[in-house]
């Protein structure tokens, strides 16, 4: 009876009357002697409460008696008491112990107290500290959950991530040296060369598989442990050995790819200059075709025409250089090509200046350099031609004739890093949320009442709600880039490519910002440990940083979102400037929500706010009618004869609110689509509760629109948002099969004591 | 006409019929021949429009004409022209030449291009980078302002940075190694120390100046540039001194406080153990009293009892060790004792166990460890007993007899420490705002056309938009600070630290999340120059991340905010739990909005929404509103029979917003009081403007709440944007100026080229 009378009483949640109630149950107990029956009525009076004393004596009873229990065993109380009675009586009959348990669950049940929470409590007291942490028991099954929404490559995932177990992979959370991580990254790097991991996009005959889909796996599962290593990969196999590939012919192929998987060739993609970054059509570096020695001479004009930020450029023997061709007198834009920069010795070649970046925030194990080209000379076949050659008599030829068309569609080539590094910051987002989840489940401050144990902070509705919708929008986003992921390395028709540069831009945008705020919500939700190194949070978040900045500027890109939703698509996605769009808009026959009916209503009831329907249509209608209310805006500053560049400027917030209101629903629908293609499940109730949630928590995060915009009125959004508490709340219980469900675990990343 | 003539052609904004009104003006000029005319008639035919070489041809010589001219003067395009002129006409007479400013000037104006920005332009093209940015005439003057933001103990703020600037507080960047960090850290606290700067809030008569706020001073102004000393200065002389000064008596004053102000005595605070952080209450470590002996053991009873985090572990000669005072069988509550851990030759002392914390985040030139307490024994006296006494009968004694009242009134003579990481962590964000702002205007990407010159990237809605709201709430919350500070260092009464404390917990929580958000955004408006350590900005985001959660948690300080609300700081302000509030709440008659009458109106006019009437009322509203509602709701809660501490985790998130509210208008308020008590002048208009600002930016952030509400509707809101928008672009031209008023300048903190 020991573990009910403790719990029952210290708990001091009986009145008087149930307590009387309580005393007749005792005395109906079979298996208690009337001394027994005396001892416990007199130690259960309301008006005589036990001393602490005897409250520290009952507690070290049981201690010492369920000492030799099993741990880790989720008894009950009744249970409890009686394992503990059975070590003292290892002769009792079992039937005995059975109708003993029965009677004393029943008192259990009838005192209230056949809690998991409360018999938590118990547990906590007597030490045993890993006990059903209430979350033990899921409502699915978190290594399904993690292979439904892994699907897309599922295979190398888990290959990549075995690799990583490899001592090699191990970080040593205090080397600072950044000249050591660097040495440590390039061995790392070329051991996954070695397993052929690098040249998984190229053809099969330059040592690849032609498979584009598994390299960007390999990107992603890098990036749940090693940022740099994921970075120096992506640069030495996507973008360097990327341009060869997608902006190369044949020649280029067979001449580079072959050593450039094998990582023989360490090669850089040398675009991003210091005064041009997100203007790459305005880069100064130039490409000079000498027809009189067929050679193509590389120059680097200004101090601010320097590559820089360019990733393993201390270590590369190529760079890919993006510079302005010129042939004859005409300047036929940016092309590629490619340039030795060092020896088989590692010397820098002639005319070549490279200069470190130095330490950075983060990423300390990716060399990155600035690098200056003083009349560099090579052959004209290095120019990487698919897209624009020189021909025998040192004439231009392009099978693109419109030259803004043609820079289009060379960089077009190369979306696919933008949504590998999205779905890297997800990675790290993950590990961030795996750590921070499992310290919250176990982490404990303040006590309800004196006496009872502390609370555990995951427990906090403040915790629940720093975490939670976190942890809902990075399941959300890493299923639209996954499924965008496929979508990119199964096309088949280049203008296919538009679509999904504008999305890319945009959930690359959203995803990148994610990853930084819940990175950053992490490390400020472990408290001090989370700021010591050796807990990661403050690796993952210093790498993570940059990811909003390259392979596009999120600001920058949020306004190309737009643009393309403004054009309908219609325009090259990298048309010069906004002001185009100004006069494109200016010139269109007004937007109409013709085709679609609002829903618009006043219902507030729990079934309708949850509803799919109710959901999709609330996001629907903010993102028609922000795309709708800019372009009216747009046309009627134009009609007032503003300056295209001036109602520009005035319109871009607004272009970034429809950029984030078509994402943030791009990313719902292509859950909705998921979810479509599986089965019924435990999964893929979890899956469709989340994707609710998400919808759910865009809607809070958006009220004032909807008021401002008449789609909800106050009542509307304040029964939204005791739905949307509800919600949150109702993941408690599977919080830590989420966390294992995003496949993080494999190195147990945890707090450390 | 030269430059007239380049520009306004180039610029393509004049239609035919405006070209041929300029025509007719043209050939009134009298100073020109009609060959002349006819050239310039003839070049400036809308059909037949210069090509290309001619426009460069006009560029460079305007380029080789204007080469001897001061490149830092501001010309209009017709002084320019005529400057020109005079070079090669040496003998012209100064009247004609001021009549043909005269009418070039006037046909500058007819054409429209009398405007700073397409002078800008000219300029840039011409390479005169550093031409009148046009933010060099501010509408104040910045150093004024500056003085008067900082007219609480400006002078030591002004001596401590010039004492910044010798070489010994240069800090390496690229310095990773932590161990050398902390050697640095500790020579320059050292410096500090010589300087007096570190007993300056000690008595006269133990070496110090009894000036709280001078020491406070320059905690903060230290952070500007150097988180770790500045950290590292607060534990020694402010925490640990602190402790001496403010928990002790003149014994312990004389004793300790004179060695501890030279820094001979190198101190640390031993209070938060692993397993205790926020609950302060529950610490495990004990400091038993022995009667037999009259020594005090101080012991670590478990793993977890460790003290962690402890700045300066690693270097101090004694901890002041807060643990549970147990005398007789009595435990006492929390008291501070000072415990020597190290001896003269720096050797740890007998059952002192001290771990490093390692590698962290941030402010690596602090030495965090882990200590453990094994049977150590101190003398009596060691016992900091202001509050709390052993007398000469082992008999425990306090002037406070109730143990809670005790132990409040103890933390609370230490807020002037959460004030001043308040600061701290808005001084390091100043130093990010410049490094942005100087950035900002300077760095340039995309052309609004082709062959204009790059957009300077603060001329983007975007850009201005994401620094200027986070410039504008860290000048409010500085002079927010500021006050606080300077009202808790001349406080009379210790009854005064109710409020104080309220205050503190708030404002410090929304100035170092404020802090980390700004820095982060300056890292991103940075760019991939942000992120290069060189540039500083990775460094002040490390730094100043732990601020949001040392010195308090910023999520557990804004519950505390809102239970000093709930209990009209009735209650003691660490009064154990939140279910006393509650069950308080339940009790009192309910909240009313009755000595106050909201202002609801539907203007929606600029005059209205820019009013102080307006704005004040909002944000009166917002504080009212949400405290009565959460008190409302908890009363619910109560009657409902709801168990208190589940009425409280319910009620949490709206406890945060009833703070928030609180704070914001708080802020509002303390700057209006700053404006009362200054004399008209350009600085008072711009800090006037700079908080009416601040107050549409907290009514924007909340529109959800205002339209749930029903103080604004839909219409107003978005009258509310537009005025809003309004104000934010109108800080343009007075950036710089801001950035410079913020005095981070001294060390010219910029990004390297």
């Amino acid at each position: 009876m020991l573990p009910l009378f403790y719990v029952g009483w210290k708990d001091s949640i009986l009145s008087p009357s149930e307590m009387k109630l309580i005393h007749e149950r005792i005395k109906k107990l079979d298996h208690l002697t009337d001394a027994d029956i005396k001892y416990l009525v007199k130690n259960t009076d309301p008006s005589h409460p036990p001393k602490p004393e005897l409250y520290k004596k009952w507690l070290q009873a049981i201690k010492t008696h369920a000492e030799q229990l099993d741990h880790h065993e989720r008894y009950t109380l009744a249970q409890l008491g009686v394992e503990m009675s059975l070590l003292l009586l290892p002769n009792a009959s079992a039937s005995n112990m059975e109708s003993i348990i029965s009677a004393i669950s029943e008192l259990e049940k009838a005192m209230g107290i056949d809690d998991p929470g409360i018999q938590q409590r118990l547990y906590r007291q007597l030490g045993w500290s890993d006990v059903g942490n209430v979350d033990h028991h899921f409502s699915f099954d978190p290594s399904k959950l993690h292979d439904i929404t892994n699907a897309f490559q599922l295979k190398i995932k888990k290959d990549t991530k075995s690799l990583l177990l490899d001592p090699l992979f191990n970080i040593d959370e205090s080397l600072t040296d950044k000249d050591k991580q660097r040495i440590k990254t390039l061995e790392r790097l070329q051991a996954l060369a070695k397993q052929g991991l690098g040249a998984l996009s190229y053809p099969l005959a330059n040592g690849g598989h032609n498979d584009m889909g598994a390299y960007m796996a390999v990107f992603e599962t890098l990036a749940y442990h090693d940022m740099s290593l994921s970075v120096k990969f992506g640069v030495q196999f996507g973008l360097f050995g990327g341009a060869i590939l997608n902006l190369g012919t044949p020649y280029h192929h067979n001449t580079y790819l072959p050593k450039t998987g094998t990582g023989e060739y360490l090669g850089c993609f040398a675009m991003t200059e210091t005064g041009h970054g997100s203007n790459v059509k305005d880069l100064e570096t130039t490409a000079t075709y000498d027809h009189t020695t067929g050679n193509i001479i590389i120059h680097s004009p200004t101090e601010t025409s320097g590559k820089e930020y360019i990733g393993n450029a201390l270590h590369a023997r190529f760079a890919a250089v993006f510079a302005q061709l010129i042939v004859g007198d005409t300047n036929h834009g940016i092309h590629s090509v490619m340039v030795p920069i060092r020896d088989e010795n590692n010397n820098l070649l002639p005319g070549i200046k490279v200069v470190d970046c130095g330490h950075k925030i983060g990423l300390n194990g990716v060399d990155n350099g600035r690098i200056w080209f003083d009349q560099v000379v090579v052959p004209k076949q290095n120019l990487l031609n698919r897209f624009g050659d020189i021909d025998q008599n040192g004439k231009y030829t392009s099978p693109i004739e419109n030259p803004n068309k043609r820079f289009f569609t060379m960089l077009g080539t190369l979306v696919g890093g933008r949504i590998c590094v999205g779905l890297g910051a997800l990675s790290a987002a993950k590990t961030a949320l795996t750590i921070a989840i499992h310290y919250g489940t176990k982490r404990r401050q303040f006590a309800p009442k004196d006496g009872l144990p502390e609370t555990i902070i995951m427990d906090y509705q403040t915790h629940q709600h720093r975490l939670i919708p976190k942890l809902i929008k990075n399941i959300v986003f890493h299923n639209a880039l996954s499924i965008l992921a496929e979508e990119f390395a199964s096309r088949n028709d280049e203008n296919d490519i538009r679509k999904i540069e504008t999305k890319a831009a945009g959930l690359k945008s959203l995803a990148t910002w994610l990853s930084s705020e819940t990175i950053q919500t992490c490390r400020e939700a472990c408290g001090g440990k989370g700021y010591l190194s050796e807990n990661t949070l403050g690796r993952l978040r210093a790498d993570a940083d940059i990811f909003t900045t390259f392979e596009g500027d999120n600001t920058v890109l949020m306004q190309l979102v737009a643009k393309g939703l403004l054009t309908e698509f219609n325009q090259e996605f990298h048309e010069a400037g906004f002001t185009a769009v100004v006069r494109y808009i200016g010139g269109k026959i007004q937007f109409r929500l013709s085709e679609y009916n609002p829903l618009f209503t006043r219902n507030t009831s729990v079934e309708h706010l949850e509803s799919e329907e109710f959901l999709a249509d609330a996001l629907k209608y903010r993102e028609k009618k922000t795309l709708i209310s800019l372009a009216d805006r747009m046309k009627s500053y134009v009609s007032k004869r503003m300056e295209p560049n001036e109602a520009f400027l005035k319109c871009q917030l607004h272009m970034m609110d429809a950029g984030r209101a078509y994402i943030e629903r791009l990313a719902y629908r292509m859950m909705v689509r998921k979810l479509q293609s599986l089965e019924a499940s435990p999964e893929k109730t979890m899956l469709t509760k989340i994707n609710q949630t998400y919808a759910l928590t865009i809607l809070m995060e958006n009220r004032d629109w909807y008021l401002e915009n008449d789609y909800m009125e106050g009542s509307k959004t304040k029964a939204l948002r005791r739905v949307y508490d509800k919600h949150i709340a109702s993941f408690r219980n599977d919080i830590t099969g989420l966390a294992e469900s995003l496949g993080v675990n494999d190195r147990q990343y945890n707090i450390k004591p």
